[in-house]
């Protein structure tokens, strides 16, 4: 499991004073940046040098309990099925109050960018997923 | 159905060159705020001033085709599955060319933004909802 | 002078209530992709395929009235100066009861996108900024 | 001075590839919720529970250098101007290499959220402005 904490920013809430049900995805792959970090020379390096992408195909979200400005989330994030050329990563969701405010299932299929076709994981990224699979 | 046709903009793209796929919700989001735009005083003031909320609680998308900058969606939303105080709503994204991009399915909760406690769906958002049942 | 008319978006105020700040300058990205249809292919067309780029160098915002969710916003667009490989667009966004909401001063210099070098602005998008001069 | 250091994000970038013009004032913004952490009970109580706000009368950015995904922005935030209601805020925007990518000069007005009236600097915020006067 890797944790990234990040507090709520003050435009990312909505007119409903909430944050908006979309920006937990723009949190979700914050923290996958964070997982994939000890690849290769780095995810900006996988994505813009080595041309490897993770263009997602199906995704999930449970939202359970609102986050508001002042909020500090936890991330956990966590690797569950593991494929030939896809994952799925885990994200749960943690208000600093302890309350599991959502869990997001992020299913990718790896690709080369520049062709837009599927790869097997490359060994050091499966390295990481293996490392932190979920116990559940 | 109603529905929205939308030009991608520039700054809707990540460094991998196609929509970003947390965008897709906020997209989602402009759909339904068209699809209830004939409640009484249009969806702003149902709330802002009614103080009705929407809370996502269950979202799930399928992403079948990339987009990128350039191409023009259209979003096509009808209700499914219609509760006494949650719906669900469900976008159909679809290219200039016909390709089939995504749909969410997004459940939401009504609720009284001032408690945020859940309420019966009020009448006049149901009449919109009961209007365009998805036939599938 | 070409007009956009556009709502203002749930997820665009902050916590304060009001649209945040810095989304003044994609409103006027939206006003400035409107601006620039009418050149040969189209604006994406331009940036994709001719790989001509609009880089700012200097962008003034002054703001004068707050803008909430519910407002709709008309942003009207203007060349200012217009050099040899730069020219400056203002955009001025009034609020549907005719307030003066905000003006934006962008200062942007023509560039190939491949070499990130300047070049001499096209006859095509010349001839837009020419026909939509402001007068002041 | 206060300095924040951030990396570059996936979705932060626009179809050009160069991070977007607009989103220099979020980065400001973030930068700016640093340099206030110190007001008492922290910057979201302030705006939350005291009800003051920072409302952006005028604002300049110059662009000096692209920035793309995988770069990390040193912000080094200080005051400028101190007045009785308003101030301006100093955002120098590094390079990892060094270069001087941006300045973004942000003079707000500060006021009552609830009343959007303006109200005199409050004491802890001018501390922090005090303490932290650019020398230029």
């Amino acid at each position: 499991m890797i944790s990234l904490v990040r507090p709520i920013r003050f435009e990312e809430v909505d007119a409903a004073g909430i944050v908006f049900f979309g920006r937990f995805l723009g949190y979700a792959h914050e923290a996958m940046e964070l997982f994939f970090a000890g690849v290769e020379g780095g995810y900006p390096h996988l994505v813009m040098k080595r041309r490897v992408g993770f263009p997602a195909v199906h995704v999930e979200t449970d939202y359970h309990a609102p986050l508001r400005y002042g909020d500090v989330l936890t991330i956990e994030t966590t690797a569950g099925k593991i494929g030939r050329t896809s994952c799925t990563l885990v994200y749960r969701f943690l208000r600093q109050d302890g309350a599991h405010a959502a869990t997001v299932r992020h299913t990718c299929v790896l690709c080369d960018l520049d062709t837009m076709t599927k790869i097997p994981i490359p060994p050091d990224v499966r390295a990481i997923l293996e490392a932190h699979r979920s116990s559940g």
